[in-house]
């Protein structure tokens, strides 16, 4: 019998420059938090390692998987497929481990369909005026690129009611935000629906 | 204008033995969190100080405090009255600490219907059995006493149900214990609805 604590589904999302990267970074320094690797049908570029960065599939393979409802979720962007395999998933949380899904809204309502006990998480920026002003920073895109971004922002920011939790990721916070992270899966283990196992002797 | 973020409200449960006192003292370690003073028409016992101990108070003025609504609990145990006071929660929570009012299940049903936004946490034991073993390590009291805690610890653990989270103190564990406290009332000022005030812009 397997005694490991089975770990959490943790789904998430946040505009393009409120630093996702760099908080998840903090996050998966932890060895109970690993990052969902996606399955793709593009070809690898240098370095990438499939398994690691993605596992790397034919075109057939991933159309078959998605009619076995083998994906909590998929896309298709410039005509390549994009998914997160059940297997892994469900591998990792049986081991025990959080498992992080970084997608964005749309795809994250979509997960909310298929896996509703996840835990979803919104990090969101202090102001859209330090959005726009990280944003601008980068200093790489022309300003109707930017303008473009910030419109998905705002759109995708006012979605933050439909997650579990917000966290904000205020400048130079993003070692706070990862522990706010944290600290909200950890809370989720503590809710009664989640405890049963380890309290229903109790009950008996 | 006072910027500082309102502390929360945690009302702490758990049955005789389960070794609340010790979780709460590293709870109590950490500058936002403060206990909540009692008032009482008991006398005060040798070193007990007014507004550390208790709030030490005439049984006239107590039962016009009651007539005025201004316990968010109380209760009498021979022949003197304890409440908790709305005043200084309140000024402690505008004071942005987060206040731990420790009390049995009947008192924190009370207090849910008074402040249903404050959160709820039980501390629950490992098992029965292992907190019978805490009672009787004691060596304190006779078996018939042990018997009847025992059954008032059942009947509250099995209200543990209707907390919003339910930690448990393994044995060495109180200070994992009191990092799990913290961690939830971290994250219950994640959800969405306490987090208003600061994404409220968004909306505009």
């Amino acid at each position: 019998m397997n005694n490991t604590k089975r770990g959490r589904l943790v789904v998430v999302s946040g505009p393009s420059g409120v630093g996702k990267g760099t908080v998840l970074k903090y996050v998966l320094d932890r060895d109970d938090f690993v990052y969902s690797v996606s399955a793709t049908t593009r070809s690898p570029r240098e370095g990438e390692v499939d398994g690691v960065n993605y596992f790397f599939i034919t075109r057939e393979k991933f159309e078959n998987m998605i009619s076995g409802g083998e994906f909590i979720e998929y896309a298709e962007y410039n005509g390549n497929y994009y998914g997160t395999p059940k297997f892994f998933v469900e591998k990792m949380l049986s081991e025990g481990k959080n498992v992080i899904l970084e997608i964005e809204v749309k795809g994250a309502m979509q997960v909310k369909r298929i896996v509703p006990e996840a835990t979803f998480v919104f990090i969101a920026p202090e102001s859209i005026e330090i959005l726009e002003a990280r944003l601008r920073g980068r200093g790489t895109e022309q300003n109707d690129v930017i303008a473009g971004r910030l419109s998905i922002a705002e759109r995708e920011i006012r979605s933050c009611l439909m997650y579990d939790y917000i966290v904000i990721n205020r400048d130079g916070g993003a070692e706070d935000c990862a522990e706010d992270i944290v600290a909200a899966v950890k809370a989720e283990g503590m809710k009664p629906c989640n405890v049963y196992t380890s309290i229903c002797d109790f009950f008996k």
